[in-house]
């Protein structure tokens, strides 16, 4: 499978669907997408079984704030310092590049950056969606060590981070998000192809280009009827509490439904819980999706804006997520929810 | 040349004076040196050009703000970490410890280092004395670069920075202080024996133990005489205005002159300026000396308090501080002070 400079479109709208709000915005990863592609050629995407099984596999990401990403370009030149970092630590050559995160701006930059240094992108990631925190991914749960963190920004500082947990992880370049003005590109969890077999999500770029491919085609049905959702909510956006604060964009909307109860949804950079009467339609890990009825596309959670008509999907999420394991790290529990984690299709069927 | 347990306390009084008033403290950096001593044997000192031309120094520092690093102690694993992370980055192995700054502990701490690895320590620094920011110091002005930046804290943590200058140097490398509690142990501007040779300002430990025993044995008089340096004034410590932020320690001292208009000593983790009637007695890059005459050891800026009994004393900075370059670096403009740089001894001679 190839992606090509026509197929960022669709990759994109299915990158932001799988963002659950989150993951940073798309449009401008997708224009650096074509960009790249049309500047050095397609880019090969290959499964995580086809890559050679002692060879590097770098997963990268943006970190930080999607508010702050909207406004503050990269130089392009941060994925060869990241790839430098990366082949200099570890002493041999990067084979292929990943996205941390496939959800939002995050799944798209890849395909910049794997176009930019002739290297194949992995069709998998560490998330299947977006997540507001770098360990919340499945070569956690899997049991691997994230360090070392490589962070290259737009000025061209590289840092690499060896933290002793994951408390000083986050603490540190949460840290380093904040001193390189809210967002900066980064690499972690660097492993190889043979780690990756087992220890990423599978096919997820293939099917953000599905989603999306649905989306631009069939609409809201299509996308439902692709994704295995459900359609939640459909109104009017009332009410949008947001701040951005210590590296996260946090935030509250209310959501008018035309015929029921208001819903609300709990935003931390994803849309992590919907509700109705303080009911869950759908808690994380599951996806959140809000799609714009006047666009037909998913909107990110920092462009949610009074008085936009908005429907509300829920996605299952990646299988892993709903393990024990998946859950304690990325379940309500670890975004302090008092619910119990009810997977989509079951609070649907209770209606 | 060795340093034994039984000369740590003049080294420390003689780092103390070079320091200052910065540097950090020498109790503790001294009570950790005779540990390690006793229990590893003492430390060679041997002179920069015995360092063979292609093996690694390393320079060691301690950043942040003194008065954090009185009650916030290392690990003892902080050197070792750090040399395992130069070794990993460079390919070879660290040949010999060197103080970056030979003021205060940090001109004691690594004599800890040395003991614990068993390597030498190189007489020779990067000051001459204690200055508040890393980039002050003479391997700067030979024209090197500090990065990579090897930064090692108490619980584990490694970070290694490769600024793309030295603005952003001191933003990731002040943040990263200030992420670790206020102070951490560091390695920068690691270089050959042979680019030491002509980078370093040589002979300084042996001149942090002459200066100490001379204080130790002859008292003021004998510092006076060993150091080169003149006796400003002597008086009660009448103000003290101190306060820590951005990790700096910043302040004035106004010193009551039996006879005389009062001396103020303007602070930014070392004593840079010395005033009476609004004109110099003594200006950065010279030392500025806080003598407790109670005690007769040199005062850390953040030990002075009010009603304290102390010397003044002016000491000529290594030669490479007076040159343009060194002044450029660390000269008064480099701290926005009105004054243009006159040499101590020009400004008592004046009187």
């Amino acid at each position: 499978m190839r992606l090509d400079a026509a197929d960022i479109e669709d990759f994109a709208l299915g990158c932001a669907v799988l963002g659950s709000g989150g993951g940073g915005d798309t449009e401008i990863a997708a224009l650096q997408a074509v960009a790249a592609i049309e500047a050095n050629g397609p880019v090969d995407v290959i499964e995580v079984d086809d890559v050679p099984a002692d060879a590097l596999v770098m997963p990268v990401s943006g970190w930080g704030a999607p508010t702050v990403g909207i406004e503050k370009l990269g130089s392009g030149d941060e994925g060869g310092r990241l790839v430098q970092a990366v082949e200099r630590w570890f002493g041999r050559p990067v084979a292929a590049v990943m996205a941390g995160e496939i959800g939002g701006g995050n799944g798209v930059w890849p395909v910049s950056l794997a176009a930019e240094l002739g290297l194949p992108l992995v069709d998998a990631d560490g998330m299947g969606r977006a997540f507001p925190e770098g360990p919340m991914c499945s070569m956690h749960v899997a049991g691997l060590a994230p360090e070392p963190v490589f962070l290259a920004d737009e000025h061209g500082n590289v840092v690499t981070v060896e933290p002793v947990d994951g408390h000083w992880y986050e603490r540190i370049v949460r840290q380093m998000v904040v001193t390189f003005g809210g967002s900066v590109p980064g690499a972690d969890f660097v492993m190889t192809g043979q780690v990756a077999g087992t220890a990423t999500i599978a096919g997820t770029v293939s099917l953000g280009l599905r989603l999306g491919r649905s989306l631009a085609e069939g609409g809201l049905a299509g996308l439902v009827e692709a994704s295995g959702g459900y359609l939640l909510a459909t109104g009017i956006v009332a009410d949008v509490q947001r701040r951005t604060t210590g590296g996260f964009a946090r935030g509250v909307v209310t959501i008018a439904d035309e015929g029921n109860a208001p819903v609300t949804v709990h935003v931390q950079n994803e849309n992590l819980l919907a509700e109705r009467d303080g009911a869950p339609l759908a808690i994380v890990p599951d996806l959140i999706v809000l799609l714009d009825d006047a666009t037909g596309r998913a909107v990110p959670t920092e462009r949610v804006r009074f008085g936009q008509r908005l429907s509300v999907l829920g996605i299952p999420c990646a299988p892993v997520w709903r393990s024990p394991g998946g859950l304690a790290v990325a379940g309500p529990t670890a975004f302090d929810y008092p619910h119990a984690y009810v997977p989509v299709e079951e609070l649907v069927s209770r209606g």
